[in-house]
């Protein structure tokens, strides 16, 4: 019987075209440290995918992405305003505030994982800026898609983006799953990010279908030798950073970025709709992208888990559970089909 | 013609085992954060190969597993003894400040890329450890291979170690090119380290034909889980840990970490053979491992960069230069036959 | 007309014996760092006070005790628990996370400034300690008196830390007003912190009438030098350290801190009883120690303003601003009558 | 029999002229965190006295200034280049170090304490500021006086500062005993300094007459705010900022940091003269400020022991010491002659 993994999109093997890629560069030698001539066409590569200039500093893993960028962009009396279900603030041990020493995060709440600007603007004004004893609000991060699964508008991140530079904070968009989030929406990179205020953007591909491979894009002229300089003494630039390059390179070309996000959130969207026909579960969030949230009571977690499915599951409501599943490149119908099957039979 | 790439063994591809390896990998699923089958299999690995309970970290770069170790080892009031050509102090770019914010490295004065044991109990002997603002001597940290490309032997290790640890220093070993110094020793990999006292080693094979996989090995009984935290909010837990463990595991499965050792080192040699034979050059270091150190007036580097090989020339005696070759598993006769006959054709 | 100054007690001048004592060692010389007659007799006077064998580190601001005791009480992947009003993380501009970067506060939901143990119990047993992505719930930090006045009953302590030590955390206490805790609850220095659990007291002197003096008091075997060195290396080891400590030593001698506390105390509990007379304005918070919280309408706020007496204001209720008034041992109660007067004139 | 306490000018005690205006001060209430009547009056009284509009950040301790500054001066990935006697590097426990997490310093070889233009620009020209893999020299820091007692001359400090700029360092000048240059020279503070080159000056107060009080002079138009934030997190505002402040003013007002280090220069000048004349002890470096630098046979540092008088010694040659004695505003002749009269009789 299939034992469907969908703990998380990182479970996903590595798809055909960037595994080609990286076995065409493993027979090759290749200058260290960036000097290649795949890491040096990144920055052409995504100016062109978006529209604009950009710098891009590929790294190896999405903390990493997200804990330099904040460090370049907050000062040590800093403070990040984000979700109180932020990546960034729940599920990095910390990594931000040990990147910038001093600097705090600010989870503010949410709905269905997503901020408001009128929450965000509120927070700004209840700030006292002028006392020395104050930590000075410098970023907002958005994630996108959220950590619920949801996905910000190009509206809502205007807005927000908005609210937050009136107050002079820049704007950092964690995009672990923002291939997720454009091929959803069907709009184009530019209008999700820089066109709306973005300075930033972790752009990421491992959970895409990539094996360690994520870009810093910046949006601004920020001087891309500073954050090298500090990508290297945080031990992120890798001697071989071709590889990560070359799995970046093929990720964009011909789309194969939204062809994978799209069919993650087919898969997902063909989850929700069959668990919609069960009884017992029901789908807490909207499904926007590729993860499905539903509540289920401790039998149906229990079958879940003899049948060796693979999902999260953490406390909600009295004896249910919160069950957080996600659809990857390289899920499959039948993982949906025996997924489905395990929750029906108990249902 | 060829163009022989000797800039470093980081500019090697990747050997066919270890590639073929993760292949397999990239069409599996598999868990994250280092809960796969792999990952849990490296304890048992390592202990094998050392002889002994160790426990492994491992990472994607050898600057991320220094940098981590030696925080680990050191307070932030502690000072870390190395040589004055060591990487750690000379190429990380301060990683290891950075990672452990306050302390610092004492760069001895080293021989061929060597620190003697008399060196290193002059120093602590000279060391205030009561007046309150003196930074503490905590961590030795010695590098096998040396910058220089030369060898400690087990007695020189073993020597080095009691002269630290008569002052309770703890003893690191960056170990990046460690397989070519067992190799070439034909030492056991436990009486390299911690029979003589070694407390931590970074073993590394991305140098070595893997793609980026470095092992932090704990000799003694620390607490991994405090490593393992530090190296998550240090951005160095990759999500797809398993393809840096099945490296790992592979790379020291059925001796492929000694045979690519011996490989690059006897390329090596055959280099420094040949270049014997060219008047104009002069070897400089022993060489002991895969790294061939000379002398060359400017035509000879004029002549190898028009030729286009690829090698590190740094300001030497006067107007010559001195050239570092380094070998890689995948260097090939070829490739020295290459190099030399630039060399000769100028001499 | 007497402009009362209750802003804070940190807005008070230094007390006649504190002064005295300084004047006499300003004519003399002394050893430096701490090597001290006064420095040197800390340990044995404050054990004397605490019924136990504690160490003490003196040294110059609260912001700086607190730091520097929980960057050594927590590790950097640690969480320091503490109320959503705690000093530590609203008013020292993320000090806690600069001295020990990548460690966090977790600000948890209070009532009238205090934490309870069902709340502290809640969070700790919703915490996730196996995960790696997990910061993990290191010390629980306490402000006895508490930033909104209230004090923490021996019960209420006993309590707090007997949950916080059921999930192996330290407990940290800030004490910048111990002094008007203790002289208000009339419990013994031990009963309200090491004999209830409490690991490390902040205990403040600035706020009750010294100059510049705080101490870290140690109630277990901590290493004293690691905290001295690292309080060195953040610049807290003044080389005139003779001057804090026999404003210390000053302070706890015959009593003099509590009979500073009693009076501040009293000079707030005059001020709480006068305004409850005052139609318009309302008392928020108990009135336990030397501080006075109470809502008062915009016009009041401006007849202070204008009659130039200090106190704190924020929003609040509506148009009300929320007050916080501080006597300290040198309030007269010519100035309470004098505020009084201010706000009675508009009631 | 008079013990002359000449380990260090930090032994000695705070003139009368401060300790009257802080007596003053601690009679009377005043704002707190630097909004006080002196505080504010800080950044004019310096322009005065600098010529040129300042900046001035207050602080307790000179490690601290210096830490800070160089913490604002330099990225993390910067280097300080100081001279291998630099208390910032020797005497700080690793401060600058710990507040700029990944800075290094960079001791360069000193001649009687001092750099040279020479030393720099060599050192400059050899660093390979291209490679990521190499921290990036930023600040080079002066300190004067010299640890050895020696004085940069006005031209010498033009010849370093034009050096360094010439690479585009900022200037650090260490002046904790700058009041002995500038009374020694005869000299502008404004030529020792910002005419000069020298961005941020740490002028020292504590070690001439205050009794904790230093300030850091910005002579580029900073961002003080930024200074402040940083300081405030790293524990340097004091609450009552206003009694470091009222000792700086009162230092700089109507000469009395030059007639403070006038005197202690004399002091010096006179026990040099005095040493001069005694057989078997030998001065070593040229006594141009307060401190007085000779070797000494093991027989003479026993009888100064014994007849318990204040200096410091280090192993220097053979069997002799290194004496260093530091004269204070409040070093008195009988001081140098008790001194004196112990040295002769063992000569």
């Amino acid at each position: 019987m299939i034992k469907a993994n969908l703990r998380s999109d990182n479970n996903a093997g590595v798809c055909p075209e960037i595994l080609e890629a990286m076995i065409a560069e493993a027979h090759r030698k290749g200058d260290s440290y960036g000097r290649d001539s795949h890491s040096t066409e990144l920055n052409r590569a995504f100016s062109e995918l978006f529209e604009r200039e950009v710098q891009v500093i590929p790294v190896a893993s999405g903390t990493a992405a997200n804990a330099l960028a904040l460090r370049m962009m907050a000062p040590s009396y800093g403070m990040v305003l984000c979700s109180d279900v932020a990546h960034i603030g729940t599920d990095e041990a910390g990594a931000p505030e040990f990147f910038n020493a001093g600097c705090k995060l600010a989870p503010l709440p949410s709905v269905m994982g997503k901020l408001t600007s009128a929450t965000v603007t509120s927070y700004l004004e209840m700030s006292d800026v002028t006392s020395i004893n104050r930590s000075r609000p410098s970023v907002l991060s958005l994630t996108e898609v959220t950590e619920r699964g949801t996905i910000y508008t190009v509206d809502e991140i205007a807005s927000l983006c908005a609210s937050a530079k009136a107050h002079n904070l820049s704007i950092h968009m964690d995009g672990a799953r923002f291939a997720n989030a454009v091929s959803a929406l069907d709009e184009s990179p530019a209008d999700l990010t820089w066109r709306q205020g973005v300075d930033v953007l972790c752009f990421g591909a491992t959970k895409n279908g990539a094996m360690y491979a994520e870009a810093i894009i910046l949006f601004r002229p920020d001087s891309s030798v500073e954050y090298e300089l500090f990508a290297k003494q945080s031990g992120h630039v890798l001697s071989k950073r071709r590889f990560i390059s070359v799995q970046l390179l093929t990720m964009i070309q011909d789309g194969l970025w939204l062809k994978n996000g799209k069919t993650a959130n087919a898969k997902a969207a063909l989850l929700a709709t069959r668990l919609e026909s069960c009884s017992n579960v029901k789908i807490v969030y909207p499904v926007q992208a590729n993860e499905v949230f539903f509540s289920a009571p401790p039998d149906i977690i229990d079958k879940l888990n003899r049948d060796g499915h693979g999902f999260q599951a953490r406390p909600f409501d009295g004896r249910n559970k919160l069950v957080r599943t996600v659809a990857a490149f390289d899920t499959t119908e039948a993982d949906i089909e025996a997924f489905v099957c395990s929750v029906a039979s108990e249902s």
